[in-house]
């Protein structure tokens, strides 16, 4: 399947299935509206899988792994070599996605997309692209081909998970360096000022922000990537960590599952998909509002609106787990609670109460 | 235990368990403080417990029904009689707390406070003070002794489910009436104006809620509560329901649990705990931002802000299962994520991804 293919084959969601479930939630025994984004999450996930009761017990959060050339410009205060050893730290069970997962009783997949090193662990997903972008300052991440590559395997991923039986997906990251790019992608596709675009990623400098600020305006002012043309942004200014995540929010949309988005980077691809079919939009529901400046800048661009206000800025995908449950709640909801026919009030009743 | 002696017997947080936690939160592999309010909540148990690594798996929530004579005045779309038919509901699993409970396996336990009729289930609590409150408008809703009777209730259950093992505990209600004199006592013990105290509640016309206000004005000029006597105000023109939560966080705060705050009923119980003693506040964690009025007057007050955004406004106590898992997952990664030290990172990477 090409990418044109994909893009034409995402459909809207199942306007009756919504129609449906938003009636049984208004039969429900409980003023109408008043369970609010849970019953807007209930909705939407009966237009994505066009049932009006669903099941959403078998998540899976898929975490893209990869470097950026751009960390030589000392945008991080964390080395590259950290991209490699927290992976492994992840599978290992040890990292923050890892026990919140664990809590969740949600499953994680790895996929390595170019970490600039040769690691191995038996269940890390090898499908590294190369080692690691180039640096944006001295021109584009990678080419257009890498990028569509890239995406394919996110793609791919979500088709196999939908084949395995999963029903609610995460994106996750590990990439230091990333929070640039994510802010380049940002500026790139919206023309926001850097001042709004970029934060101090996983801790810094006031000098060290300001160096970060020059070195994302060299890049776009190097690069000049076209604001209309998502894949050109992409491949310039982009990552390969997120170039996998935009296959991911693709192929939730184009395989009909709902996928969480996480912090910024899980966002800026979110961004991209978004502006190659808006249709991917409907698709997806934010998690936590990531306390990285950009994030709230990407979630206005996309029109989406995070649920849960916890002040994290890990990345990983640690939002991701945390959502599952408002979503399991949001589905147990519809599913069991009892109606107003079922415990056989009478109208004047279902009036008042409503 | 009389009052004086609860209220003398609540103490701070112990100051060296969390510090303790807090280190090692900062030695896990992780940016310092990138997990946000869930390190904020590890530590605010550790100084709870006193111990670093804890366990919140046990949890219940409390449901404390009564009704409210102001219901006379018109200040509820729902008549009276849905409190006791409600009650049932939830104790039969079906309405949102139930559903929610069982989602987040958590337990909950419905405690008779004044339900206006003798119902009956094999797992109600009767504690019954009286068939509901007195009109506020006409004067006091109970007797400073049925509202310290009330009181009493809900801290003798906190010592129970302690001496049962739950580790965490939720504040929800039913009571038809209820957000009425939750903004009468907002209005009461802050001076707040009317405006912006006073909420649709389950849902009403622009009409209704311009009658609520009149009502509760009426209540307040009538009672003349003492803004700074929490116990006069609470008798006043508070709810049994209310003040069996007021109990409560008493109970939580002596008997050393952390307890959650649903919406803008427990929060103006909260509230009153607080201004009862300033040290229950340490035991509190608020969970969503109520989409009721006064929820964000009150939490000022408290000096509280919600994690979760969810524009809820059932009561119930549906906030807390919810918020369960966050809490649930900040004890996890302080227990679970492994630490530079246990990785023998060597000191210069320990210092460069911090």
């Amino acid at each position: 399947m090409n990418l044109n293919q994909i893009l034409e084959g995402i459909k809207p969601l199942d306007e009756s299935a919504k129609i449906k479930a938003s009636a049984r939630l208004d039969s429900l025994i409980k003023p109408i509206g008043s369970l609010g984004k849970l019953e807007d999450i209930a909705i939407q996930i009966a237009g994505i899988t066009g049932e009006t009761i669903n099941s959403v017990e078998k998540k899976c959060t898929i975490i893209m792994a990869a470097d950026n050339g751009v960390v030589d410009e000392g945008v991080s205060t964390a080395p590259k070599e950290i991209t490699a050893i927290q992976t492994i730290n992840i599978l290992k069970g040890l990292a923050g996605i890892s026990v919140l997962s664990r809590q969740a009783k949600a499953d994680f997949k790895v996929i390595d997309m170019g970490i600039s090193s040769n690691i191995q662990h038996k269940d890390l997903i090898s499908k590294k692209i190369k080692l690691g972008t180039e640096n944006i300052t001295k021109g584009p991440a990678m080419t257009v081909e890498e990028a569509i590559n890239a995406i394919k395997v996110g793609f791919d991923t979500v088709e196999e998970l939908k084949n395995r039986g999963y029903n609610l997906l995460g994106t996750g990251e590990m990439g230091i360096g990333n929070t640039t790019t994510s802010s380049a992608i940002l500026m790139a596709l919206t023309g926001s000022n850097v001042d709004e675009s970029v934060g101090k990623g996983a801790g810094m400098t006031d000098e060290g922000l300001e160096n970060k600020k020059r070195v994302i305006l060299k890049a776009l002012e190097i690069n000049e990537p076209d604001k209309n043309d998502p894949i050109d942004v992409l491949s310039k200014v982009g990552g390969l960590d997120i170039a996998g995540l935009v296959g991911c929010f693709l192929g939730a949309a184009y395989y009909r599952l709902p996928i969480v988005i996480d912090g910024v980077i899980s966002s800026a691809a979110a961004l991209v998909a978004y502006r190659m079919n808006p249709l991917t939009k409907e698709y997806m529901i934010p998690s936590h509002f990531s306390k990285e400046l950009a994030y709230k800048h990407i979630m206005d661009a996309l029109g989406l609106e995070s649920s849960l206000n916890l002040n994290m800025r890990l990345g990983e995908g640690t939002g991701c787990p945390l959502m599952f449950h408002i979503v399991e709640s949001a589905a147990a909801i519809i599913k069991e609670m009892a109606t107003f026919d079922e415990l056989s009030m009478d109208s004047d009743f279902l009036v008042d109460i409503r």
